[in-house]
């Protein structure tokens, strides 16, 4: 847009004096201050979980190079992207649908001297140009974790489904309506050739796998035989190879019987599978977990085991796998990789149906450590400001209150609903330098010395925490 | 970009087969761990600061409709801002430059329920389509802190500074360093009437003001004449206000001798500036603050306080004031509002230059709680990863090698290296069920069963805590 300066100047002065309503654009949210409560629990969750696993936390650009994108995915994903340039520039940008590009760009520009394994984590937002609908919108946040580099060894496929557990479970789900299905793409592919599938039908025969809950049958059927599939025994197969696989989990000393399978000469990579499943039992998640060689997973770059997390039954709340060969194609040396993306919509959805976003929980950390209140005499008024500043330069959550009434019981009624642990009261005493300091939970209350209060705040608070409040 | 399948198809297997590497946009940042780190303990000052102060968090949308930025700003503002259009889609929609017009269009949508005055904090991305140069990049993080509603007192004015001001001395720096310098809408509109520039003039010499340091002096002075507007004078009149509102600063009870400034008839609210000056005072930020009625700020929409935070007199950290109409001109009821922006690039900078980033503050809280070692015999090497999960699960950061060698000085050289609190060793003491706990500040180690490890490693670290370690 390119105006003249009169056109412009006129144009802001008739901006500046007009007033108009607006909204939020489809499929973003707003984020009041109870929403971002339960943001930020959801993403302190997934912060202190994954650096208590040994992750570091990284971010990139909100946007990138288009070509960033479409170099893995085709010039078909620009449809699904926010692509734009520049005023007056060439270069084309496009807002992050995925953080797995700029990872693979960080890890190949500095790959020489990060140590080994990478164990990286991030929560930015994403953006997807699609139709917004119950669980997807255009603006969410992903939790994304990934072990690149190192040894390439199934361990890291445990770590990172341990980490994603270990969030779920901190978040009060359990493994009898969640659950981690394990596939693996060398299976998948090696039971496509067993059941027909030529080799260059394989990439849409997985794109195909993947939709198949997602198109109606006829139109599955119709192009599964297009592809010379034959599901029925790609299933039968599938289930075969699960069966033994399944057998691994939970225990710690058998032999395993899959490793010996060699259903139709088909090559299986049951040596890995027995592996992780031996790891996923020693880390304690096998209770979580089920093995399903029919998981495709959507997306081109993965090479080895795929997982989806999925609650009752139906709701993806996470996804990822193994994408050996990503780096190496965004110009890095050739590095085992392999993560997941848990994002917030679903898993928030989840949790509220569930009843496991009470008030309680999420405010938890926002609760005032010390309501004050004056009983609006002289020398308590002037006294207010001072000892609120002073008490949040010591580092308390302080709050008062902005109405005109100075009546005490009314204040602490104010001070119960802000769920204040304790209230200040600066009365009568204060002549004689003494305050009123009253321990919201426990309901007692004294008078301490204005010298003492800090000390004696912190007391209070202490206690509280230790009696776990 | 419309392509025939096939054509989608073979560009997508052209690109699956390539390798490239990537750089991220101009003027966007890599965030690597330890870059990360300082950006997190950054925000964290941030967040714990405002809600100690009784603000609440917030945020919106990455992007809105570009209409929200162009209806206070004119169409002038496109230039400066990433706008783009969803593929197929007609709406328009900008990156976010600024949040004020998102706190705006929340505030109108939900006036008559909201308590009164609302405290909002936000910390989100903000983004420039202008040329990067130090301490400006198209992409940077800035924390915005508001008092919304409430009476229209000076007050809300003092708590936005109070806060800036408690956040910078967290971050270690002081008042001889950073000033926040006050200025006002109204006093510097009174004082260029009083010097012959008219009321159709003000909206553009207010401009000139704040750009008055960014442009030549020749350019300027050409400007000031054709807007009638007697620099000298100007600031000769904007002194005297300047000294009488700063005998007001620092005391608390003498009378106010700006209250009976009249200068050439000229209308100047010194009560209101009188108060603010005693608000600062009574919170103890009064060193902080210095009068200076020749600030303008750029932002058209400000209509009384206007400040800037300035370190070593030149480099500004924040800055923000008061936008009384702004609320209602987005669909809202008249409300009184004041707040400010600080952004994380120059703070950084800033803070980088002055020394208060040493690892040890910012990486504090990525501290490992334990390192967890095996001597590499096969029972330690059995209950490695058992330990290592249960800890975890109760909550604990802890790391342990990736390398081969499982000599115990290496791994503690290692453990150390990761700044690690403690050290478990399991080693031959296992066969009777207990491992070697190690203090890593204090250096000191003990036995203990495996029963006993939670309850005395929690004892450790709390002994550390209470050290202040």
């Amino acid at each position: 847009m390119k105006l003249a300066d009169d056109e412009v100047k006129r144009a802001t002065l008739a901006a500046m004096a007009s007033s108009k309503k607006f909204q939020g654009p489809r499929g973003t949210r707003d984020f009041y201050p109870a929403d971002m409560a339960v943001r930020r629990y959801i993403e302190s969750v997934w912060r202190t979980t994954s650096i208590n696993h040994g992750f570091d936390e990284v971010e990139g650009p909100t946007f990138e190079h288009l070509e960033l994108y479409t170099h893995k995915s085709g010039p078909g994903i620009v449809s699904e992207l926010f692509s734009f340039k520049r005023a007056g520039g060439e270069t084309e940008y496009a807002l992050r649908p995925e953080f797995t590009p700029t990872l693979a760009r960080m890890v190949a520009a500095r790959a020489a001297e990060l140590p080994k394994p990478i164990k990286w984590f991030a929560i930015p937002g994403h953006y997807r140009a699609e139709r917004p609908q119950r669980g997807r919108l255009r603006e969410f946040f992903q939790w994304n974790v990934d072990v690149v580099g190192g040894d390439r060894t199934p361990d890291a496929d445990k770590e990172v489904i341990a980490t994603a557990v270990s969030a779920l479970e901190k978040l009060g789900l359990g493994p009898a309506e969640v659950k981690v299905r394990i596939g693996d793409r060398e299976v998948v592919t090696s039971l496509l050739s067993s059941v027909g599938c030529a080799d260059e039908f394989h990439t849409e025969a997985l794109s195909l796998l993947d939709k198949k809950d997602k198109i109606p049958q006829d139109q599955f059927q119709h192009a599964a035989q297009t592809l010379h599939l034959d599901y029925p025994l790609l299933i039968e197969h599938a289930n075969a190879v699960q069966r033994m696989a399944s057998q691994c989990l939970g225990t710690r000393t058998d032999p395993a019987p899959a490793m010996h399978f060699r259903q139709n000469e088909v090559h299986l990579p049951m040596e890995w599978i027995d592996s992780l499943a031996r790891a996923l039992t020693d880390s304690n998640v096998h209770d979580w977990c089920v093995f399903d060689f029919s998981i495709a997973r959507g997306l081109a770059y993965y090479t080895g085991t795929v997982f989806e997390v999925i609650a009752d039954g139906e709701r993806a709340v996470a996804g990822g796998g193994r994408y050996d060969k990503l780096i190496e194609s965004f110009g890095g040396p050739s590095m085992p990789a392999c993560g997941f993306g848990m994002g917030d919509v679903v898993l928030g959805l989840l949790l509220h149906d569930k009843g496991l976003l009470p008030d309680e929980v999420y405010l938890a950390p926002l609760r005032p450590h010390v309501f004050v209140i004056s009983n609006g005499a002289e020398q308590p008024e002037a006294e207010l400001p001072r000892l609120i500043a002073q008490l949040r330069k010591a580092g308390c959550h302080v709050r008062h209150t902005y109405r005109a009434t100075r009546n005490v019981g009314k204040l602490l009624g104010e001070a119960d609903k802000l769920r204040s642990r304790t209230a200040i009261i600066l009365g009568d005493e204060l002549m004689e330098g003494r305050v009123v300091l009253k321990d919201l939970e426990g309901g007692e209350q004294r008078e301490v010395a204005l010298d003492d209060l800090e000390r004696a705040l912190r007391e209070v608070l202490d206690a509280q925490e230790n009696a776990g409040v």
